[in-house]
């Protein structure tokens, strides 16, 4: 890209500051919300978000814009920000990107592209979550992949990913899921499958259990059958797929991970943002 | 194996609990040098080394026996323990394995067994290495596996291992070796290749180094044409390759991890171990 | 399976032979339209179709069930069938497997199940599919894949199965897709990619192309970039992806495979069709 | 290399009319041994040994020298050659490169340099040799790689590229071997391990067998255990591993492929060779 523009990035975690830093091979980055870090920044600061949003041509928001539904998402400000109509107003003659799950009200007057919906970006972003759900495995056990009995629970985009990687620890892997062709998937590529129906049957010989899957999968039922010394790692959206409380009552170690690429690998799952957005403005002649 | 025996463990750290743990399967186990630790051991604990030693017929030494050449490697004791001709004496009758590098004038009085220098031993030591190896880069970097250039400086055993599993995070690998048949090797695995002569010219390439070398590969020369934020993991056995003076002054990430399997994954470790001893037992018919 | 039912095979090729010697093992199976081959079979042959519908619970049809849209598919019979409105009448009251993608018009009145269409048994049979294209161009050249540049056309079913045997042989592989989910799967799987409007800049790179796109990807003007020695095979169904006038005039080697699995691995296309036929009748309870 | 130098190649097979191509680009190429080829070569083709010698500064011998332990193998040539005194008398003052293993009187009057015996050229043939291995596998059997059960005998050079290979079709591959170190190596990279001391308890459960040991591995008992269907590629070097009396009395498929890389995929070997002698020559500074 060649286009000379200002870039206002408005609050969001580590991720933000790795995406300002592309940006600025670009343009001018303005950065808001991030006083709590006392780095010193090759970023312009501006503590108004007004000015910053006045001094820019794009404005990127963070992911998630919101966790409260009313304020901007901003863990490095020292003051909270709502992000209400009259800011809204104020990006109105701006381009915008972001994700805006909750703002839907306002969406339709601005300009806003979405840049983190499309396939492409959910199956790049899939690579960090997989990678760091084993990471969480690595860093929690004291046994080797090497040779463990590995389930993945749901077959889609991070289970096919994250079966990819742990195959290499020469693991055993089996996939679980009620989707036959995620289960044809499964074989073709290799792994043994277990239809979601006949889990409880076979659980107790796992020593590491992934799960994708965002519903109800590992019950009470099933996670009394595991392995006393099994390990669980749940990347699975909120409430994932793991019954909590069963699994605290058997003193069984489970993790639920949310979030893994923003939290664990800042650097790279800013690039898959900017490689995205970067997209847009080429494809979109923004 | 189904000889009903008595085994007399004899301090290390938690890898022999696991390996203790593992005996209790084919006869009575008794460990000494563990008084630190106040677990509910189902083994017997005994304060004296010499009665363990009367009442048992197969002894297990440590990995290593000694760190300091003197005292008993024993880092759960409260205690220190000599190791001098005293004890070997008491040994004489009995079956011993061990590693026994430094104490070599009293192998000769023994029924020593080595359970760490045959090749299968140390192939097989060679995978929880390299899988820490890669779990100290995961735990330590905010960026993926994927996508990186990561450099394995030897293609021996580690760095063969090392390298297919790396090679599933779809990393970019290349090997390091001024041995003409490693680099054949690394070629028909599909590994890129660069001679030791001309690492200077390529390393600034790397987001990952994994050293398994112990010479002085990484020279001040190499490391100054490092990326700013490569991270360097370092397993080759003292004092490993790389110029670490030079890295601290150029503020370079570095880790040397010695001893991984004992201390990252020391539960499978003792697999190793066990499978080792159990080997020899069978085939000398003990 | 434990019904003893009928099965009556009509016409096809080696695979329902294969097929017949599965269902041999949960029933009764009568063959019809293999006349031709003097094979001692153990299956039951009878000259008349209208007897083994009779017969039979279960019917079978070939896959295609025609290949001229009158005559039902009998390579190896010795007198060609009319597939027409009088059998139709016969199979009303029996239970019929089958793909049928000609004689719609009788579908209705007949019970009748399709064995190919589910993404399940589409899956299942790109194995074959992508094993056959390796086969065909490993027994074509006289150079190795190790080493080559490959491109891959098309990262649906095939391309991906394609792509993941390839590897193995550590051949360099370059996917290419106009589909930016495609592009991002075969990124985040360790290929190269490129979009289908770079492709006449690239494609002189390719030692071996193999296409899975039935549309006109390979025009004149690619085809005039290729390496002289390049190898082509082409997958697609009818009329494929080549312009294969074009590379004749060019003297370029292309091959375009259809219908590998019946073709090259029968038994093992035999199988998949079996799975999915047991599956419905478990499924359905027939 | 910029040498301008002319090679002379006596005799030899396809590889040497490749290798002949890749000299073109370094200096002036005489050939041989190749008036049955009525091909429109850019080599200089000469009837005259003698005069090809004089002519030349490098000479390459063929691969191998003689076959019948008396003549230059010239499988392309009209007459034969008697490789005796009188043409290595010529020799004497040129640059040899060769394999030599029959002539040994001779080689000490020579400036001889074996283009084959290094590690590194082993390791590289083995490349095609395990290929040409799979190409016969493919090309001979009606049932796909995908889901079968692969015995791969030995773990060398050949065995370890072989079942590289032979993984990714996800065929499940079990390696037998009597050497405790190759069945470590077997297990670390994923793949089941019998010893050969087992292989006849286990050996009906192999759809296909590939065998890389030179000798009598697969007696009498082992191979009446064989499945009926079994396939078997022997690549081992003279006499086999297979006893092929018993094999064809049992009617069991089973090809016995030597000199697979000059074969099969001459151009290649051509390469392994061609890079072989290059490093002599720079090595050495001839």
């Amino acid at each position: 890209m060649t286009t000379k523009k200002n870039f206002g990035i408005l609050g969001g975690d580590f991720r933000q500051i790795h995406l300002a830093e592309k940006f600025l091979d670009i343009g001018k980055v303005f950065l808001f919300g991030f006083d709590k870090l006392n780095d010193n920044f090759p970023f312009i600061i501006l503590d108004n978000i007004y000015e910053i949003i006045e001094k820019s041509e794009y404005i990127i928001l963070p992911l998630p814009e919101t966790r409260d539904g009313i304020h901007l998402y901003c863990p490095f400000a020292n003051t909270e920000i709502n992000f209400d109509k009259k800011i809204f107003d104020f990006l109105s003659k701006k381009i915008i990107f972001g994700n805006l799950k909750k703002f839907t009200e306002y969406k339709e007057n601005i300009k806003f592209y979405n840049y983190s919906n499309t396939e492409e970006f959910q199956i790049m972003n899939a690579v960090p979550t997989a990678e760091g759900a084993i990471k969480i495995a690595m860093s929690e056990e004291n046994k080797t992949l090497f040779g463990s009995e590995c389930l993945v629970a749901g077959f889609g985009r991070i289970g096919k990913i994250l079966a990819s990687r742990l195959k290499a620890f020469r693991s055993n892997i089996t996939v679980v899921s009620r989707n036959s062709r995620e289960l044809a998937w499964a074989k073709v590529l290799g792994y043994k499958q277990i239809h979601l129906d006949n889990l409880v049957y076979e659980i107790k010989n796992f020593d590491f259990i992934f799960n994708t899957i965002p519903s109800a999968i590992f019950t009470q039922q099933s996670i009394s059958g595991c392995k006393k010394n099994v390990f669980i790692v749940d990347v699975a959206s909120n409430p994932g797929g793991i019954d909590k409380k069963e699994a605290e009552k058997l003193k069984i170690n489970c993790i639920h991970a949310l979030g893994i690429p923003g939290k664990m690998f800042p650097k790279s799952a800013a690039k898959i943002i900017y490689n995205s957005i970067e997209k847009i403005i080429t494809e979109e002649n923004l």
